[in-house]
């Protein structure tokens, strides 16, 4: 058991993974994880925009600001 | 008595137990506490986003940013 | 008089007593406060969910984030 | 003339008087000015919440989380 | 011309003198300007809140928290 | 070309000309950028406010709390 | 592969380029990115306003504060 594991092992984890991210203005993300920092500030390579359930856009490599993030996740 | 407990205690306490996280926008996570941080950014693990009482989806391992939650319980 | 007192001297005293505290989005949490900080991040045991004057759910024991809190009063 | 005062000079003149605080969500609490702090964290003895300009409740002490004030003025 | 002047000697410049302050949820303040610091919390005397374009009421000496705050300006 | 410039920059160069400001709550402020510190406060001189494309009212020197800023641009 | 990369190296690549700003508000600007900072406020030249897929206005140099930005994605 690996005690005091801190939230960012997880996405160290999960980088150069597949990862989908939901935002809090309802859009959520998917692409590979490619870098983060401590304000959870990310940035995912072939990145796909879904809203409601459909691809919106593929958008390559996207910036995504970290106080707009409300989970992220494995994909 | 433990006087001066603080509150990170009681997530310290609930590491590796089940617990249920409120977001600010209405969405429920249940599952195993795996991580925190100060600024209360948690990993779930066997996490389940429920949603008006139903479960939405399982999620696995999920990262939630600190500052869109509003408490933690134990479930 | 105590001149110079400070907020958190009002918390401190009420440490181990029944507390109400409510939340942003219209919440009230009723319980005995365990523990809290400088966030105001607070820890309460023997929690009750208000919601529109009725008990809507029994907690246990509640990590409440600081940003969600309106005030806090003795019970 | 006093140049250069600050504004929590003017609450440290308002300690122990009555005062009136409005909340961003359109509550006031009227009540005796105890304690303040930089983040504007506030506590007030004798406290009675008004809504829509009546009162709404008696609290006795209560503690407002800074962030929630918009205005603190004699009462 | 003052090259580098900084927005705080600005609200110097106005210190004693009659100002306007718009607030984030549509409420105006017309003041004497007493004192700011650097979040911009605000202490004006003979405060008048202002509502629609017509005075509301008379408030004497009021606190203003910073982040409530738009503009500022002379009145 | 001009490698690792940085946003204050085009304050700086702006500075004493005639700029656009866009707030959150959709009014924006035209006149000549007098001041600006690191947080995005700005001071305007000749400030107009606009709504809805019309001059809504003349301001002459206007402090602008940097947190309500959207974009600011040569007008 | 580049193992810890970090988000602003992605903005770093980007510098010069075309890319897209999406904001908080709904509104896009796309524009060549000149410069930006660790709080990712963004300096765009030859910039355009995006609202429902239209080009709104054309703005030559903005200044965007970093906290209205969702993502940043090469155009």
């Amino acid at each position: 058991m690996e005690e005091n594991s801190r939230p960012l092992d997880a996405l160290n984890a999960a980088r150069g993974k597949s990862v989908l991210v939901d935002l809090k203005n309802g859009t959520r993300f998917v692409g590979k994880l490619k870098a983060f920092d401590i304000h959870i500030n990310v940035v995912l390579d072939e990145a796909e925009e879904h809203k409601d359930g459909e691809v919106k856009r593929k958008l390559g490599t996207v910036f995504i600001r970290g106080d707009t993030i409300i989970i992220l996740s494995p994909a």
